[in-house]
């Protein structure tokens, strides 16, 4: 019942068949992506929030700013290559990015759980300040909270990240037009695999590690270097895929992405096969991609080579104005087929 | 191990007899002070988070700004007064509000449970658009992350705010001085009381109410009608005492309280005895204590006499230069005690 200027939220229809949170809507996919529109960006219609980027940009006093938030629920809580901790600095600090900003400072929020070992808390708050210096942020202000003990998953971690904007370079999917070219730092698969291996006990010849790091040096070095970047998204849940239909799909352009320029590390892709995951869909947690202007397309390929946050820089395709919101991705042998966004995600809690 | 220039982190001798978390570490009492100071201030210790507050002040490009997180994992979800979402709303901006900030934008990071009922979401998240609307703040990025279905908590949230700052006002437990007066804008143990309650299936004659509300405006008209406030504190875990203990500590001040001038209703106070608490450590969410300069104090308590966020606003006390870190009170009959901070809280998952 509502009065006038009372706000409530009717169901939406679409939910009907589905009136619980399933671990579906965690996954990155379509039906996270549901939820969103239907749940969250219905809720908060301003039009920050309705910019649909990982990071709000904001004016305070002249102050251009970024702010974003991310929860972190990965298990294990330490993994190859990295732990929930770092990975709450380096996922926080690259949503900053994303946005074009230099991240600056970070909020953290623990949420404790009964019975957590105060020797591996001290480990995963010493990893999460080596991060935040690796990155050039500070942690700043915090928040401590205990539940009881349910399920032993030890901790979540929230961030909340501040950054600011220094160049007038306009980034998001509006910016983004027939002709761009599509760029990623670096191979794909690492953190999904790493975290299911380690899941699942598995191991391989040479553990895979997480790629868990920062990339906001290079996203700055792009902007810097006068490349005319259109759009900005990190590969996490969902992966490469799933990025890429959220940038169609808000960009109303195609995609269409090339195999054979797409790395992937040899032992990844064997642990994909394993696992039955397609490495395209794994999540990442160093890797973004960037769509820049077709005439820079050479010289953030330069840029970006040698920079120590782009392992193996790659341009792996281009937009077009055919078929708006689909990505397609040309195989190998030359087949087409369409990358369709998956409705759950392959892997639960990998960030 | 450590190699030069990388941080870890040892136990400290505290915690040797407690090797884990437990539920008095969310207490807002001396052993969560104790791990923030161990754990968390050790590792980040930088001088923007050695401030000690809520929220960091920060400036960027000029721009001063606040910057504050909590999470709330209160049980139950809904409560007479409130729920867990428009708390979410007030304590993140009060917080913003204890920083003498004007609290302007949220992050919402939901952690979902699997099985969480998406028609209680959507009652959730329009009562948080309502009291977002309602502070004159927006919710401009969130995160949502799914959990394997585990104790029913259903969900938990973050909220990290930025807020500006519009004075000159020097706010802080060192500004505060001997003689300063201390006021509350409210009666005492309101929230605490109404989630026991609800927990234990207790009925009263009138059910008691949380005072979850926004205090902002209330400070910042203080502030705007030239009150020389010197500290601010909200009275959240851990209640009055709590927040009275910290202040004196960090100020190094004592600080005398007078029971016969501290509003606690009737009902409260008749519920508490029911339950075996004291109205002065139980939590509140819509309270705070404000120290203010001696000559200001009638000024301050007319500046709220009247507010909609001050329902009975009160001069309860004054600091002074003996005893100092020490809060004590004079009881109803002249008695002197003195009010420790409890080592837990006594009531969990209120916030």
């Amino acid at each position: 019942m509502s009065t006038p200027g009372e706000f409530t939220l009717s169901c939406p229809m679409p939910h009907a068949s589905s009136p619980v949170i399933t671990m579906a809507h965690g996954g990155g996919g379509t039906a996270m992506h549901r939820l969103i529109e239907d749940v969250f960006l219905r809720a908060f219609d301003n039009p920050l929030l309705a910019q649909r980027h990982d990071a709000a940009r904001i004016a305070i006093d002249g102050a251009r700013i970024a702010f974003t938030t991310d929860s972190y629920v990965v298990q294990p809580l330490e993994f190859p290559g990295g732990d929930i901790a770092s990975l709450a600095v380096h996922g926080t600090v690259n949503d900053l990015a994303m946005a074009g900003a230099r991240p600056l400072y970070l909020s953290a929020g623990f949420i404790l759980e009964e019975g957590l070992s105060i020797e591996l808390l001290l480990r995963l708050v010493a990893s999460m300040r080596r991060a935040a210096d690796a990155c050039g942020v500070q942690v700043v202000t915090g928040d401590t909270k205990v539940i009881e003990r349910r399920g032993g998953d030890g901790l979540f971690i929230n961030t909340a990240g501040i950054g600011v904007i220094e160049h007038d370079c306009v980034i998001g999917p509006g910016a983004v037009r027939p002709g761009d070219v599509v760029l990623i730092n670096g191979d794909l698969g690492r953190h999904g695999i790493a975290i299911m291996a380690t899941r699942e006990g598995l191991e391989f010849e040479t553990a895979i590690e997480s790629d868990s790091a920062p990339v906001a040096d290079a996203v700055l070095a792009l902007l810097r270097g006068g490349v005319e970047v259109h759009c900005l998204r990190d590969l996490t849940r969902g992966g490469l895929v799933s990025a890429a239909n959220e940038i169609a799909q808000a960009a109303g352009v195609g995609l269409h992405l090339r195999e054979t320029d797409i790395p992937v590390r040899d032992d990844v892709r064997g642990a994909c096969e394993l696992l039955g995951f397609d490495p395209l869909y794994v999540a990442n947690e160093g890797r973004f991609m960037a769509v820049v202007a077709a005439d820079d397309a050479a010289r953030a390929l330069d840029v970006l080579r040698g920079h120590p946050q782009a392992p193996q820089p790659a341009i792996i395709g281009h937009a077009h104005a055919d078929a708006p919101g689909r990505v397609t991705l040309e195989s190998r042998i030359g087949a087409q087929r369409i990358l369709d966004m998956l409705s759950g995600e392959q892997l639960p809690r990998i960030c």
